[in-house]
């Protein structure tokens, strides 16, 4: 089986909203071992999403919609997609049903257009909506089968689980599994060249590397006949790459069954727990950054005590004691100020280990010593001693990179001394 | 002139990664008014690719290329557009030297691959990479044009601001001016129900509906000859809109100039801006996120103080004086502590106005009396008083989603008191 998704919003040609739709439904498909060869996005237009769907099954057997299955006049998913197959849209009570308790639950009014949402293809498979109003669904037919799903990221994440997955596992050629191991101090080329032979050869694992903020990844994916299996042939090609001289360079390993989004945060959290430890942190630049990171991740509370986001002078001064002589004579960016907030956060929260930032994330604020991109950084230990150290992070990426990759390293000091 | 976007990268299909770039491209072609029906996402397969390539041009002139310009065996992009234009790759000495100075410049040794970065079609225009080693380009043939572009987000955003939009002013039809009413309190369908005619009817300018986190918004797009003529048929529209009983319901209005991405953060600072306020923060379950999105926006630091994120209840005491009595009594997730989290977070930071969050964003955590997506808030005014409320999102949602919502709704609260 292959498969293709169809993405239908005229809001995304625009560039209002970012698709992450995509990206899960994409991530899930991989982790169950159905082939996506291809994603689209049109409009809502009737025309061009019926020229869509008809190029998708020309190629594929599944075709995944998102999108345009809402109350209003331009949700047009259903209505093109049931045209296509020669369906009518008939309404499906125990929708109604759960629409009126959702409704009622929210104490909101449903009006007369929430109906449009219930009309389903006849015969269609109903994907009950867990926390929306609109239903999903599928539909087979001759060998083609499309699958719509609501465009809100939770409806669609929800509906994905709790019914696409079930019912596509059946269509799953074996099970894939994906191997990340992500390297620091080393570019995507160089650490290419190592494994090039193996990038280019190697089929069942594959081998990509990929660049990413502040780091480099080197993915193994293996395909088995099930998920020890493809551990295991993965586990296998990870020895081969790491002998290549990619050890030294090994900061982390995510698989597809842990927090791929934010693999530092994830390894953090990980190694503060088997060490015991609580983290606090003090961030000017980051402007908590860091604390959203860490508290992404349910049960954070067990190694993350708090942290101050020290924006201003005054409160670097007032909440975590930096001294005004030290901002004065040194400066808000600079490697004194960044070691008094580390030691400041460890002391008021009372946690084991502190780490702070301080820096210049642009794009103005800028000078000839302290360019854009500058980031000091201060860690304070649990046996008492305090370090600081200086980044320079490339002054013409923008703001909220040079802060993801200030928080990114950040994290990763934390990391190496829980690790040491 | 039609536009397509086909991005290329086996990383979006097994989606390790979101999709970026194609948002950015849509949201600037959008803007300078060059209409864009598809966007395409093929993996890093040389025939798949060139099948892609032809179809697109079978419906546009204009296709932008992202990704697949790095220097490693699975980058084919530009290989296979120049194949397609009949075309040789051709060393670009300025590059080559754009490059050289690159990795001086960040201390790191060029390798081998990076100079296939520098292989370029021959007769294209190029685009120097400001933050990055693979140039961008253009080739034109026939009528039909081309576009290659970096895949990763920072130098893909720098190379279309100095090279592409310069470049492609020249195709613009008209200017495409969109006004974004952000409405609170009221649900997408109830909203269109009060505006479905103009949704159905009106042209140019259009009126459409969207969904987001936690609010609802109407847009308003007009094209113009020109800026102005297209922002004046988007004001009148405006009016109309508001007389048909949305005014109440709206917080904020964005448009394309202003930061869309975080209208809720934008519209804060700009209050406060207004009122010479700073404000503070104290977050828990929101864990950073209030401070992150308004330090996201460059210029923050005149109205933001800081944030305590104060995760556990240590350190709501010790950093903001939240009372032991109270934590015991009360709950860390109550009205109570948000009040003093909130009344901590001015005194110590001696903000004029605070904001405060607790709450439960799951999925563990919930109780029959405080179930998943129960927030209280706390906010403390400039003439001293302190309220507290409760809101209840949906619990179903995902953990991230929830944090979002709180935060925006604390955001909401500053700017509601700030515009009083």
């Amino acid at each position: 089986m292959k498969a293709e998704i169809l993405c239908v919003g005229t809001e995304l040609l625009l560039g209002d909203i970012v698709n992450t739709d995509a990206a899960y439904l994409a991530r899930r498909l991989s982790e169950i071992g159905i082939p996506l060869y291809r994603t689209t996005v049109v409009g809502d237009n009737a025309a061009r999403l019926r020229a869509a769907l008809e190029e998708s099954y020309s190629r594929a057997d599944l075709v995944i919609l998102t999108g345009g299955l809402g109350p209003t006049a331009d949700d047009i998913t259903k209505e093109v997609t049931a045209e296509y197959f020669g369906l009518r849209l008939v309404e499906d009570l125990p929708s109604y049903e759960a629409m009126k308790t959702y409704f009622t639950g929210l104490h909101r009014t449903m009006t007369v257009n929430n109906l449009k949402q219930i009309m389903m293809p006849a015969g269609c498979t109903i994907f009950p909506n867990g926390c929306g109003t609109a239903p999903g669904c599928a539909i087979e037919q001759d060998g083609r089968t499309a699958v719509l799903l609501p465009g809100p990221p939770s409806e669609l994440e929800m509906m994905t689980e709790r019914s696409l997955v079930p019912y596509l596992e059946r269509y799953s050629e074996g099970v894939l599994y994906s191997l990340n191991l992500h390297l620091n101090g080393i570019g995507e080329s160089a650490a290419e060249a190592k494994v090039a032979d193996l990038v280019r050869e190697a089929v069942n694992p594959s081998v990509a590397p990929y660049a990413g903020d502040g780091e480099c990844r080197i993915r193994i994916t293996a395909r088995g006949k099930d998920a020890a299996e493809a551990k295991a042939m993965a586990a296998e090609m990870r020895k081969t790459v790491l002998a290549r001289g990619l050890a030294e360079y090994l900061y982390t390993e995510t698989d597809t069954t842990e927090a791929l989004t934010d693999p530092a945060a994830w390894a953090v959290i990980s190694a503060l727990r088997k060490r015991g430890w609580m983290m606090a942190a003090a961030e000017s630049c980051t402007g908590g950054m860091i604390g959203t990171r860490i508290t992404n991740v349910s049960g954070a509370s067990a190694v993350f005590a708090g942290s101050f986001v020290t924006y201003s002078n005054e409160v670097k001064h007032a909440a975590i004691g930096v001294s005004n002589e030290t901002l004065s004579a040194h400066g808000a960016v600079s490697e004194e100020t960044a070691a008094e907030m580390a030691a400041g956060a460890k002391r008021v929260s009372g946690a084991d280990i502190a780490v702070s930032t301080t820096g210049i994330a642009g794009p103005t604020g800028g000078t000839p010593e302290k360019p854009v991109g500058t980031v000091c950084f201060g860690l304070a230990l649990p046996d008492g001693t305090v370090r600081a150290e200086t980044m320079h992070f490339n002054p013409c990426a923008p703001r909220d990179r040079i802060r993801k990759q200030a928080s990114s390293h950040a994290l990763r000091l934390i990391l190496r001394a829980a690790e040491s």
